[in-house]
């Protein structure tokens, strides 16, 4: 059990109680065979009538520096969060198809994308590694530099790669990496015989 | 490896790689300390500034008969699905708030909300229970049984549960159970340099 283990009130399977966000990352190259392992993972989530509607704009930075992808969905990226994902050797755009065939809006395409992110989260940290979704970055600029289709929608980027040192950030962020975390209590989120009643 | 496993590229964590979305399901109850390690599961996903946009509806069904939740919940689904759904000793409703306080919407919520249900799905996948994502059922009706407040919405109901006996279903449902396992290629769904360039 790590420090960063989540404080829970039943167990939770390892992979998902150590699971978190960090931006200390190590710039070692994550290899194909691992990001092949990691799309795959997103790959099988469930959708409604099997619809699959993610999509994966996937940049990576290795040993002759970083892909064209990395540097589009890189330089998309708020200020703020460049400073330190400017390390993660994988940088991953998260797409949701979000209209069907006759231009209808698919309103639960977002919620199938995150299954599916869930599942590449849950495979990195199978593997060692760690991934953080970024919520601050330009969708326009993504749009723009991969040509997305106006039927498709951007919804995060991912920060991918092996923990790093935390030394290695701005000191405010690297005391935000030994931060406490934190989550509403379990009886403001699972409700009963009605909203706001607790389930358990 | 169970004959449902996914068929992958690359290795893939066996919670991942057996998840399936069963119909049969067994109806000996869930206990509580199962059914609050899901919930703790999803409460410690990830959300852009920890928002935690995710709320749950819990319905149970136990020796005593099901809860009112559990009733609210089975009746707002397509005949379709009560057919199976009927054995399922717990039905979740997900939830995510979709406007913030100032009524502005929060695009990311059901991304968010799906990230929640997928850790709740491998949680469930670590005790040897299945989970079904159902999208066909009455938004509307939850939303009057529960109360749910306007600036959230239902996304889709959870059948969860213990494997049962496909045998228990009509035979065209059956034989869904054994049916293999399908997905898009990995090269459709990841790309690299531009829109449609596969990334691996």
């Amino acid at each position: 059990m790590s420090p960063r283990t989540a404080t829970t009130t039943a167990p939770l399977h390892p992979l998902l109680a150590d699971r978190w966000s960090p931006r200390a990352f190590d710039p070692a190259p994550v290899d194909d065979d691992a990001l092949r392992s990691l799309l795959e993972a997103a790959r099988w989530a469930p959708s409604a009538m099997n619809h699959q509607p993610w999509r994966f704009l996937v940049g990576r930075s290795g040993r002759d520096g970083a892909d064209a992808a990395h540097k589009a969905i890189f330089d998309s990226l708020a200020e703020g969060n460049q400073v330190w994902a400017s390390a993660a050797p994988v940088l991953v755009a998260a797409v949701a198809r979000v209209r069907e065939e006759n231009g209808a809006e698919r309103t639960v395409a977002p919620f199938e994308l995150g299954l599916a992110v869930s599942q590449l989260i849950t495979q990195a940290h199978a593997l060692g590694l760690h991934a953080h979704v970024v919520g601050g970055f330009d969708r326009d600029a993504v749009t723009a530099s991969f040509g997305v289709p106006a039927d498709h929608r951007v919804y995060a980027v991912l920060a991918i790669g092996r923990l790093g040192d935390p030394e290695s950030l701005p000191a405010p962020l690297a005391a935000r990496e030994a931060a406490p975390r934190e989550r509403l209590p379990l009886e403001q989120i699972a409700y009963g015989e009605a909203w706001g009643a607790p389930a358990l």
